[in-house]
């Protein structure tokens, strides 16, 4: 074939809109989130030192977003669970994200939440190589959410913050309802579960769930 | 009121099943199944030594079924579980059931099964207080399943071994598909599922759950 670039691109967005106009059709890859912790400047350098650089060990999908080489333990009132990954950039405020599993383990019981919104979440104790935190507030469960970039939005006709439902295939098959969909043209497509949500379901990274109407009958 | 019995009995009856009929009416609460171990006779002798008898702890809802006193540690290519609690009464077959977090950090692979089906169950290793046995079949995660009386089966028209769909309500709102319905006149009404599924869907012991038909649009 020898078609002008432009003719080409047509083509393809057509085609690409075809297929993801079927909302069954877009395949939404699972990220697997293992509880994980985003700190501030002031608790880096608590933790670590003052002036400490976290050290990349990986990106992760979501554009900017990586795991570091820095691991801390946190601390409940019941146990505590060492190498817990911190992940960077730094944020405006320390968020230490665990499963509910996790909070029996810790003796927490912290809310199921938007990932920033902190008010009266747990408080947990972090402890760094160089000194330890005992944080008032800042450990959640982290709402189930699907990072969706505006392009895809705007073919399935969604916005930012609505709540959608998720089929999950297989022999856990479910249909997950209150799932949260963040848009924003610079994420990549991705659901985030937490382990338990994984492992409940039977389902890896990079598995794929759809979105569905929920229909109880 | 001072009705002849039988005619209480009716009444009773009647009302039953008007509220039964409805499915969604049928509330049926939750049983969260943490790890646990079901001995044969043969195993119970090698852990806990010849002829040894298992001390009741309390009586499970299913009836006949009971915790017992005594614990083992289990034990796979990657680490070991101590403290699982062994269920009485002794079983035909010995049977380990775990959830898939505890088949990550054992280092196993175990099936997704319902309880009885061990055919190319993962090998696990019982470490009990006078012996140990390396099982070489014996670890499942088990299918989610709920235990029906007979009356409430034949009220909703299902039988054994049939496949349901239930909703659990709340902030993790979900529809199941793939539950096991097992029938008996000898069992109390109750849906049975691992931490795993009950953290992931933040549900407690005796919280319900209702029998749904699973539709996608």
């Amino acid at each position: 074939m020898n078609l002008p670039s432009e003719e080409l691109i047509k083509l393809i967005k057509e085609a690409t809109i075809k297929v993801l106009s079927e909302k069954e059709k877009v395949l939404i890859p699972v990220g697997v989130s293992n509880r994980h912790v985003h700190l501030n400047r002031e608790d880096l350098d608590i933790l670590f030192g003052i002036g400490y650089s976290l050290n990349k060990l990986k990106d992760l999908k979501q554009p900017g977003q990586y795991a570091t080489k820095e691991t801390v333990t946190i601390k409940g009132s019941k146990g505590e669970i060492e190498h817990v990954r911190i992940l960077g950039p730094l944020r405006k405020e320390t968020q230490v994200e665990i499963s509910l599993t996790d909070g029996f383990k810790l003796g927490l019981n912290p809310p199921i939440r938007e990932s920033g919104k902190l008010e009266n979440s747990s408080p947990i104790t972090i402890i760094g190589p160089v000194g330890s935190i005992k944080k008032t507030y800042g450990a959640i469960v982290a709402y189930r959410h699907i990072h969706m970039p505006e392009y895809v939005a705007n073919i399935l006709k969604l916005k930012d913050k609505d709540i959608v439902s998720v089929n999950v295939d297989g022999i856990r098959e479910a249909i997950l309802g209150n799932v949260l969909v963040r848009v924003s043209k610079d994420y990549e497509l991705e659901m985030h579960l937490d382990l338990d949500e994984a492992n409940a379901l039977n389902i890896k990274n990079n598995d794929t769930v759809t979105i569905v109407d929920k229909v109880i009958k």
